[in-house]
């Protein structure tokens, strides 16, 4: 942890006008999250004493996301500098550490951000820090021009670099940690005397260095610098931020038989000896236990798997769906705000909401629990060891008692007590010969509509 | 567009024989377009004024496909040039542009196809353009040889390259502009004095520099050259146009959250901020509105979705499905030929095939609508408004009435008016203590056949 | 054939701590397929006269796992040249060639273990014959020092390696042949003077050429001799494996429209001209005949789809399921133990399990064979062309008779007799107004709540 104390500025005023979309760019999720909320988790472990975002105007969805952090609007969008300074009534009189991200690099790690702290209260006792990368192709990023002590000397913009400046392949990655004593004032001095008339942050290298205050470097990797631009950038990071869960999963011991088509959210929980087959989509609010075993073409969100259950292939699991020891959740069945207890299969073809299926309780194919009745959501009660017949529709409320048996294609309304058979079922009527009967008038009919 | 007029020679008759396929080659389709539709859309911008494919004497079949374009045959196959001969009736007395193409290249684009015809125009008056490439291992293809003003001097085949032709990078693609008023002349000449006794078109260009014409070269990329052999170039094809769909689908604002495991057909159209979850696979004649969230593991083909509709996770709507604003389709629910009106439900584990659902209708878990009676498909009519209970069987043709209710578990054949409740349900039987009884029996018998 | 037998040695005793998992790590599979008996696969036609397979003391899962192969027990583990003699009492006597493997390089292939008992038999009469090859960054490997001559002359491990050495960029992939003549005498021989105090087989090459005798190499490819350590690495060899069968069933004219979504186990077959849709899962005993159709999403595993069938989507086949010529199983569609004869339709939601459906029999949606009892199974007859009303349940043990038609919604517990129509069903009562009623008061109640 750093000494000194940590602010934090996200600069997410941008339009992102070329993500084409109506959703703030920065609320664009990558492994189930907002950007801008992934930022903000990965310098939770910094604690920042304060952080402050800077959206557009009209972003009020932004500043609901970010809640509790502090806003600030920036208006117009003057560039990087101003943007800083839109934050300002939050950053005066701090005299801490200031770190300056930016809301569309969702693969920043916390790591990073730790060194560039770290790097910020370094012997050099440096104004600035600035972290860059080694892209594949530097292309026309601004290059970091450093010397031979490390120091950082300037930031220069590729299309005022000479021959030699361009042969650097270290170049800015944009974020930067500032001295909270002199930001401001530094901030406060950077013009707009360029093309566009705009008020660039990487300008306060310079000024730093004219009044004899030091600049460093930090080195972080391409990938966690990767922006995000459109949809195709945003497809990219969420290709890197999927490696780093699924590496993470098998790292602590899940097997993915296939880990790109197994999709985890950014708080899926996997424990060891969890097999995943192909194709398995995790949404948000995920855990599983030890030992189970998920089965292809799986989905589940907000769904806490006990230890060696069984699930799928084809499970849905949706938020509150609990599933306990050794319990099974077959093909087609979908299971939301119910708890299966140890033992209970639910195999096939069913729908079991707001229920509770009890120990070792067997549910047959196609059991539907009826908990809606257009208003209200109501419950079903299935009891230990209870067996249902298939094809059955269970109205809830309803209670089905321990050891009861219910039989197929029943639709059962009312209670059954502990032990009992249960059934609803019309005697079974045959026509003699009616099939072949109306096979041949049919036939005939076609025949004669033939003609 | 191009002042002179385009004819179109694609040659299809090749066997194919390592596809070891029954089908021939050019009607494997890419992105569910058969590689020989793909090459006629592709130049269909250009409105050719002919268009001739040559077949293959027993490909019936192809012929078929590509109607109205006209088609010869090649019988037996001499090679290029005799190929494009096969032509000669539909070319005689065209003194437009010939281009000259491969029913098995189906990654061919219309801007190459365009620079083509464009060349033929060009200051030259060339005689002959060809398409060249630049591969990354240009192995055993025919060089380009080209002069510094750009001429195309000789295409020279790789066995007969000398060490500094084997050098040269560009390389044919076997695709060719002719200039229609020379062109049957020249390919008349053209002999077959090689070891396997063929007629080249690559000769063409020696013959028409050697009458003073001359020859021209553009350049495509590598891959949309690609030439589909066997099944693993197919797949590599498949890939190639799946990555082009998925990036414009992400370009005019759809998000992908794992684009490499959505699958598009040439026709699919996705809206503006449309999510597709991981693993979605869009058939033939897919429209999807704005605003459409397309959850995990669903499958559309031939559907309409319009905007703010929700699909998925597991639906699958099959050709005929009008899924208007703000209905929504949930897991294990087929969709057939029947419209869903707006704010209409069908959440779980239903088919609903030859139907109108009425606008905010909820149709509840396991609903089947029963079309088919083994002869004939019925229509059935859900009323706006109305609740289907859970596992309800309607046999078609029936109407269920706005504001009705159907009552869990019903098998409903007869019309159910507005506003009515509607049941069939067989009075629930209890058998006291019997399930405890038949599971001591059951466990008595397991008992003495273990012993 | 290699005219002296073999012996093959596998070393499988490591604890393959870094898997993370209670499995011991040979038994992990790939493919579907424990690595170790993949490696017995492999070996498999070269007829090995014996096979050893050298396990830790308490892994009884490995023992029972490559049975008949014999065992034996390396406690405690002090080197690889330890391990194989914990082989000794096999090999005692044996005079031919022994390979020797190691339990966790999955991919290893006949050709090169073919290659190694070549080698064994070749001019030079070698003691020794050693895999290499060449990885992309050959890192910390044990370099093989070659003669000109292609004798090997030593193993030089990494840390030993003069700078020229280094350069070297063949490999020792640990895997080798020996001469069953002197092999133990040299095993005997190695000695333990080193860091770990640990005896190394590499260091029977150094004794081999002591005595006179020839060490020959054998070249590998780098992916082949992958060994498996953690998670990531067996995901790594599975993807190779999956490459591997993917393009097999290509070559064999199979297309696989997206054959990286396409999963395989090592025994699937597939036929000519079978299409097989992105996502699909092939569990262990699969074999699909010709001309079949796999649709998106479907789960097959120890079934037999004869030639003209066609699949999906969202079709689990399971053990036992068995469709026949042109017969269709359809989306969430479950078959198991089940014979669908030539022509039958199972088209939607249903479930089939311990049945046979009879020649051009139409299984209706939402249909349920209830085969359990909660004690046993029981069997379903549908005789030929019979037609099952939609949603209905099959009470097992019962027949269908040929011809026969059973209506919507019925539960059929008493066998139907051929041509006859049988059914279920309760009148259907109608409430006039009750619904609208219904909705007043419940309306009502809310709007009384939300004061």
């Amino acid at each position: 942890m750093t000494q000194r104390a940590v602010a934090a500025v996200i600069l997410a005023a941008g339009m992102g006008t070329r993500m084409k979309s109506a959703l703030p760019k920065v609320l664009h999720p990558v492994a189930g999250r907002p950007m801008i909320n992934r930022i903000i988790d990965t310098l939770a472990p910094l604690a920042p004493e304060r952080t402050v975002v800077v959206t557009a105007p009209d972003h009020d969805a932004v500043r609901a996301a970010v809640a509790p952090a502090k806003t600030a609007v920036q208006q117009p969008a003057l560039g990087t500098a101003h943007a800083v300074l839109a934050a300002r009534e939050h950053l005066e009189g701090f005299d801490g550490i200031i770190l300056v991200m930016f809301g569309d690099t969702p693969l920043l790690t916390e790591e990073t951000m730790r060194a560039m702290a770290g790097a910020m209260e370094g012997p050099a006792d440096p104004a600035v820090a600035v972290l860059g990368f080694r892209p594949e192709d530097p292309a026309a990023y601004g290059r970091l021009v450093t010397s031979g002590d490390g120091a950082l000397e300037a930031i220069v913009e590729f299309r005022d670099c000479d021959e030699a400046q361009r042969r650097i392949g270290f170049c800015n990655a944009g974020i930067m940690g500032l001295d909270g004593r002199v930001a401001l004032a530094l901030l406060d001095r950077i013009g707009n005397d360029n093309a566009k008339g705009e008020y660039y942050l990487t300008d306060i290298v310079a000024l730093a260095r004219a009044e004899g205050r030091a600049c460093v470097t930090v080195e972080g990797d391409a990938e966690e610098v990767m922006g995000v631009d459109d949809r195709l950038r945003l497809a990219a990071a969420e290709r890197v931020a999927q490696r780093r869960l699924r590496n993470d999963a098998m790292a602590n011991g899940a097997t993915l038989i296939d880990p790109e088509t197994v999709h985890f959210c950014w708080d899926t929980r996997l424990g060891r000896d969890v097999t995943v087959e192909p194709h398995v989509v995790f949404g948000p609010g995920v855990t599983v236990g030890d030992d189970v075993h998920i089965k292809a073409f799986s989905h589940l969100e907000g769904a806490d798997v006990h230890a060696t259950a069984e699930i799928g292939p084809y499970a849905r699991l949706r938020p509150g769906a609990e599933i306990q020891a050794a319990a099974r959740i077959g093909n087609f069945v979908e299971v939301k705000k119910a708890v299966i207890e140890a033992g209970a299969k639910v195999n096939h073809l069913s729908y079991i909401g707001d229920a509770r299926v009890g120990r070792q309780a067997n549910v047959g194919a196609g059991t539907i629990t009826c908990n809606y009745d257009g208003f209200d959501k109501h419950h079903t009660h299935i009891g230990a060891g209870a067996f249902i017949g298939s094809n059955s529709a269970l109205v809830a409320p309803v209670r089905i008692g321990d050891g009861a048996i219910v039989g197929a294609g029943s639709t059962i309304a009312e209670d059954v007590a502990d032990d009992d058979l249960a059934f609803t079922r019309a005697p079974q009527t045959a026509k003699s010969g009616w099939a072949a009967g109306f096979r041949a008038g049919r036939q005939d009919r076609k025949n004669k509509n033939a003609k």
